[in-house]
């Protein structure tokens, strides 16, 4: 509470050591003076398709990257794995540091259907502000010319995830420019396949951790700032996993009048089981659901409360008279295990729809989990409510025998792999540093406890067992996974600010 | 009471007149003497392409059976509407004759894909027992060469609905060579486009329902006897309509990690607005639902309680422990309005599943009505029901302002055109008359108070207001709508020999 305490505080008054304060000064004389090549640097980096499975692009910006860091004082390599693009590993030791920071980028993109873009995903186009605020595509400015921060930069990955790479660099060079030294040693793990859901990074992990062994803090950089465009920092995501269910009628689809009131229907068996998961205000009614949520800490309840209200604004853009648990805020729920349905289906509906009793009904559901919820007891819960439902639960189709055995038949699908939520405690010394540094770097961040998303961060804190905390830079309206993905340069430049105040930030 | 005890009394003991025995036993001998030349007519019949959609071969049909009919006594003509098949009409007069019977045939059949046939569908091959019980194609035999009533004729049509013309005109040939007289005039309806919906049959009746105003009763002359191989009439139909309803969330599909807890999600509130219309067990929980169900006469309920018990071996069949109601007889359930779920959508399921909240969320149900339901007072029920739950309806989708006003919101799509049920009185002479032919021909029939499925009979009961009976002959394996159609020699003859009885039986 007393550490707590001095966070608060820490948010209203910030304190800047000098040596983070002449870090910022360098980073912002720098930017000004090269703001056109630094552009034209990460127009090059973006110049290169970047999608995971395209393994000759995918190795190209891993040389790329790797070459750029080591052109800047890090032991690089390309870390291996038969059928993954490598990781690119780097570290450079900052003398007299005790301290050891990791910084986790991906450089891999997302598909991108150049169909449905303005410009080529690949071929970077300036515009004078976003094309929603009525930009035009300008030139790119001429070494020297001055830039304006409310440009934007249209490419793939320029918010996600190539934005931290882009700032990181020019980062480096304005500290060396000034002459001044890093306080922390730097670890670096650019992955390359993160938007095929990291299938490799455990293993990556297990196999190469020893060289992160010395890691004491891994700055987790992707995703987008707060909508109202202030800084935050994250501190933890949810887990997720989901499981399919179906439930069986006849073995076959039968005419509706021939047996409509007498042959079960499964699209209405699986009405029944889905509405006993569920209460209508959301609230999940499975035995047990919430019982293993670890509970939230004051700093983690403070951080909830202090978070910009925008629940009103964001019902009102999605159509939302209402949401579950009478519109209880987006932020606590989001601390909560949620049970959702991704998929319906049993037979057709609209003009295919026929006049039959479907064979099957299937439900997809889906589940969030957080701190404290295992992937699998999760699910074994799910099942458990099914039977209490009086079903019987298959995990193959069920031959006659099964069928004439038990009315009430579910086949259970837990093929998905999940992986568990994952937090780093709000109320460390760390946090204040970080803090100071967004600070310092802009103005004072907005506290996320969670993000609603998942990604495997839980390698990191549970597996690699050291805190992580997720440090965004990129605008929200960055079209991240869609057509015309793009980065406001205020945003490149508030990271370049952001990675000199990181890498002179005090002990 | 008392008719219904002649009735059921017949049933054990059939009186015959002696023209009716006199006509039988003419057409068991025209049927011994000319099999093959019955089947090779049959077969010709059988070798035109007849789906409804294709108009030059569905009027080559049509002309074919009208000539049959006009070089048989009776006057003909093709009834013509644009853009469907002709009706064709004939009449032929009996001398002295007080009652018309008004005979109802579809010449047309369901659209065949050839390469899930073993022959082709217009190539009628004769085969020396089903497929399924090993039979194996044999030659047509040559005039006066004996035909086995255990032979299978394969083709599009044998069964549904060509049969009973196949069998009709050898009847009328049999009549007239033995010189017998006629004892009801006889008018024609044989449909071309039953298979497509009869799309115009309403509009037929009342263009030319005068023709048909003398007509006592409808002999409806299609589908299978029952599948113990006993003859069957049957004495009506269920009506049918349905109803789509869309439940809404977001105007988008949303992350499921950013919103999952907090955005309602659409497949959730669906599956409580259908458990809330059926419970499990199968009753339809909507107000007023039974409410205007036609009670059953007398003569309906002992019909239903002499039908032959079935249940268990079709729950064998079918794979089902259980059916609605806890196993209460198929027959029964059959005489009450049902509410079944066609279909279900929302999202993906299966490998197209992804991490989101759907927008919506769709059921098509299906509703199968019994006497005295009105297709759209239905309807309003279930709307009137989905009010109660809360729901805002609209008929197109909501607009933002509808979205931001109503928290429940449903969609309700009524453009599918229903029909009511059809139920004819069984306790009226003419039963006592029907039932003397088949037990003539060949056994007491067994008497359905009315199908699960729906035909438009209502437009003979209801709006000419008249007495229909559906009297089949085909065999329940026929493979109807399916690829191998087929016909059962034994049932053309049964056919042959029941249309003899029916042309002669006494006033």
């Amino acid at each position: 509470m007393k550490r707590l305490f001095c966070l608060l505080a820490l948010l209203a008054v910030p304190v800047l050591s000098r040596a983070q304060q002449a870090g910022v000064e360098a980073a912002r004389a720098y930017r000004s003076a090269h703001a056109a090549e630094i552009l034209a640097d990460y127009v090059e980096l973006l110049s290169m398709p970047n999608v995971g499975s395209d393994s000759v692009n995918i190795r190209r910006n891993a040389r790329f990257i790797r070459d750029a860091f080591a052109a800047r004082g890090f032991e690089t390599e390309l870390l291996p794995m038969p059928g993954a693009p490598p990781i690119v590993y780097g570290e450079r030791r900052a003398p007299g540091a005790a301290r050891t920071i990791g910084i986790y980028v991906h450089y891999d993109g997302q598909p991108a259907d150049p169909t449905r873009w303005t410009h080529a995903p690949w071929t970077p186009t300036l515009y004078t502000a976003s094309m929603e605020q009525g930009g035009a595509p300008r030139p790119m400015p001429a070494p020297g010319e001055a830039v304006d921060p409310g440009w934007y930069l249209y490419a793939r990955s320029a918010g996600d995830d190539k934005a931290p790479l882009g700032a990181l660099l020019p980062a480096l060079d304005a500290l060396e420019a000034a002459g001044l030294t890093l306080t922390s040693n730097v670890k670096l793990l650019f992955e390359g396949e993160e938007e095929m859901g990291s299938p490799h990074l455990g293993e990556y992990l297990s196999r190469f951790g020893d060289r992160y062994a010395d890691v004491d803090v891994w700055l987790f950089c992707d995703g987008p700032v707060h909508q109202s465009r202030r800084p935050q920092l994250v501190f933890g995501v949810r887990g997720v996993t989901g499981m399919e269910i179906t439930v069986y009628g006849a073995t076959r689809s039968l005419h509706s009048g021939h047996y409509g009131n007498w042959a079960p229907v499964p699209g209405a068996r699986l009405a029944h089981l889905l509405a006993s998961m569920k209460a209508e205000d959301g609230d999940v009614l499975i035995d047990g659901f919430y019982d293993t949520v670890a509970p939230l800490s004051e700093a983690e309840k403070q951080a909830l409360a202090a978070l910009p209200a925008y629940d009103d604004q964001l019902r009102r853009e999605l159509g939302l008279a209402e949401t579950e648990a009478h519109n209880a805020p987006l932020a606590e729920r989001l601390m909560l295990p949620s049970l959702t349905i991704r998929g319906l289906s049993s037979g057709n509906t609209g003009a295919l729809a026929r006049n039959v009793i479907p064979a099957t009904a299937t439900a997809t559901l889906g589940i969030r989990l957080v701190k404290g919820n295992d992937p699998e007891h999760m699910l074994d819960l799910v099942e458990a409510h099914i039977r209490r439902q009086g079903y019987h639960i298959v995990y193959e189709a069920p031959d006659l025998d099964t069928r004439l055995r038990y009315p009430k038949i579910v086949r259970v699908d837990r093929s998905e792999s999940g992986y568990p939520a994952a937090r780093t405690p709000m109320d460390q010394p760390i946090t204040e540093r970080l803090v100071e540094a967004v600070t310092a770097a802009a103005e004072p961040p907005i506290l996320v406890p969670a993000l609603g998303g998942s990604l495997p961060l839980y390698l990191f804190s549970d597996v690699l067992g050291k805190p992580f905390v997720i440090v965004p830079i990129a605008n929200h309206d960055d079209n991240q996974h869609a057509p015309d993905e793009n980065l406001r340069l205020a945003n490149l430049f508030y990271g370049i600010d952001l990675y000199a105040a990181l890498l002179t930030m005090p002990e």
